[in-house]
């Protein structure tokens, strides 16, 4: 049974209150607008409408969602999935977009020649004022490109980075960044990356003042790579929280033996890296166990806290709005959950709290 | 009860049938003399000394042992340990040296203001053809500046590289270098990787013609830092069996979608942190399933593929010779397996293989 949706055309998305207020500045009490890209992931459409149709009937997730692709295949899989429940359609609108970005496109190619697909769409609501955020399970590196040309940068930075949560034994976990925007990365840039972490650990995570580390291989701060060592002392002057170098052995406890870490800086080599391991690593090691006789019930439950699905996605931070990369394999959980890190990113106004911090304390020689 | 054991100088230790021969191109049937540092380590001298006495007692390892360091430190824990069985005494010789670099000493000052450590001494053996290959588990920064200085570097290599074994769920590890001695490495100091883990592998793993992969972020060549982007056609040209890039998540898998693996090369930065990552994750899940009642006896098993001590520790390659970093927490088992494959690299004249191996095919512009 199919339930009325609204279509809107990018050009005249439906004008909501919010759009009077900076979409910087809005206040709790509005309800967020995100866009979900329909098309992106390697279970698009079903995962990705599944999932924002779980985040409509949550309580806990008060959003707006506007489902970007092409109207044509929404259709025919919301009415697969049995249609919208008339409680939440007006709450969902469909943004048609013709064209999609596949998984293999070239980044800046497909960004470039595919003005309307659903990445580019979707993100051009939010520059248009139509919109507070975008999530996609699409084309990760398309997804940066567009994020970076659509809504561009906050001044001062050169690329954006992408954090992501790592789960740790102390209950908690570190965000950790850049995993994997960035290669070669200044120390300046390593600076940058933790202002962004920073303002996403409070923000997201709640917590104040974060404590940041820098990835080294060693805790002496002359130990590590040119820029590593250069980003040190920028660290210790920047008003930030900073605790110095941890090492890859701290990751997974979120702490070294002198306190407990908030958010870790690295560039997007070592970052991607060890992220990848990790993904990896947890479920062969379950699969070891199991093969060894550990019973499955004892496993799923450590299992479970390793499960990328619950993180809500890796938001691409220095952009000027939201924009939420997930996983290729995400299925419908995923998607709920970075719709709702969208929605706490937009009540709190992230992407204007980085502007202030960037602005806030500047680095002698880069203004 | 303590036995009698040959106390020698440095300057005489005892001249055997094998120094006159080349050190690096020893027939099998000769045993290696391994000096193994009685001071370096966490437990030291108690597990070094207690490794040494298993490893002659293994029936396995048919190796001459020589232990260095301060004589009445050696000769009071040799007692303590219950002295030396009669049977084994011929094969152990005392190696005297007065001075011990400690685990936070400063590297270079070390080894050039405690010229009479266990560490220099153990190595000048060496380099004097009295002793074919050298084992610690002290200062790791202090065992690669000596090694370098004492045994020089094979022509052609800037660094010496740490060659680390990465378990994997294929049964097999697989030696990932560099894993701490370089950050910032060159296309062609990754290159000179690929070529001194290769030797390793075949001597060391029995595995011919190993498949070499480039740790990077992304298969595709275009993908990865400008180092790793350059070091691509270099490989490929390389004559080594480069099977291209692999990302952090092969490496527990000791694989790709395309097969196995045998070596991964990456600078040091990312080599060490993966490891410590690795180090630190398997027995952080391991606690986190004891606590949700996973049977000991389950996790133990596969605790057990995890524990660096079966490895032997990790050779330090480029070097003329053969000098074995063992973890600084090294127990007995793991004192006696690195000594293992030191004898190993001794009998396979593994320094010799890279000698040749860097010289057969030399890179275009660096000769």
């Amino acid at each position: 049974m199919r339930h009325a949706v609204r279509t809107a055309s990018a050009a005249s998305a439906a004008t909501t209150p919010a759009d009077k207020l900076s979409r910087h500045e809005k206040p709790d009490s509005v309800m967020p607008r995100i866009a979900v890209d329909a098309m992106g992931g390697d279970h698009a459409p079903a995962a990705t409408i599944a999932g924002a149709l779980l985040a409509l009937s949550d309580s806990t997730v008060d959003v707006q969602i506007q489902l970007v692709g092409q109207e044509s295949v929404i259709l025919s899989e919301l009415a697969k999935q049995g249609g919208v429940p008339e409680a939440n359609a007006a709450r969902l609108e469909i943004v048609p977009a013709t064209q999609v970005i596949e998984m293999n496109d070239k980044p800046s190619a497909a960004v470039r020649g595919k003005r309307d697909s659903s990445m580019v769409i979707g993100l051009k609501l939010q520059a248009d004022g139509k919109s507070d955020a975008f999530v996609s399970a699409g084309n990760t590196g398309a997804q940066m490109a567009a994020s970076t040309i659509v809504l561009r940068l906050h001044e001062g930075l050169t690329r954006p980075a992408i954090a992501t949560l790592f789960p740790t034994d102390r209950g908690a976990p570190i965000v950790l960044l850049d995993a994997g925007a960035n290669v070669d990365c200044s120390p300046l840039e390593l600076l940058q990356f933790a202002r962004l972490g920073a303002v996403y650990a409070e923000d997201i995570l709640g917590r104040p003042r974060p404590a940041i580390g820098l990835l080294s291989i060693g805790e002496e701060p002359e130990k590590g790579s040119l820029a590593v060592k250069e980003a040190h002392p920028l660290l210790l002057a920047s008003g930030l929280n900073f605790v110095g170098n941890v090492e890859g052995g701290d990751l997974p406890h979120g702490a070294t033996a002198r306190g407990p870490l908030d958010v870790v800086v690295c560039d997007g080599f070592a970052g991607n890296t060890v992220l990848k391991f990790y993904e990896a690593v947890a479920p062969m090691i379950f699969g070891l166990l199991l093969k060894h006789g550990a019973p499955k019930s004892a496993v799923d439950a450590v299992a479970h806290m390793f499960d990328y699905a619950q993180y809500g996605g890796a938001p691409l931070l220095g952009v000027r709005g939201v924009s939420i990369i997930c996983h290729g394999k995400s299925l419908p959980e995923a998607i709920k959950n970075a719709i709702q890190v969208a929605a706490l990113a937009v009540q709190h106004g992230m992407s204007a709290h980085i502007g202030r911090s960037l602005r806030a304390t500047p680095v002698e020689g880069t203004q």
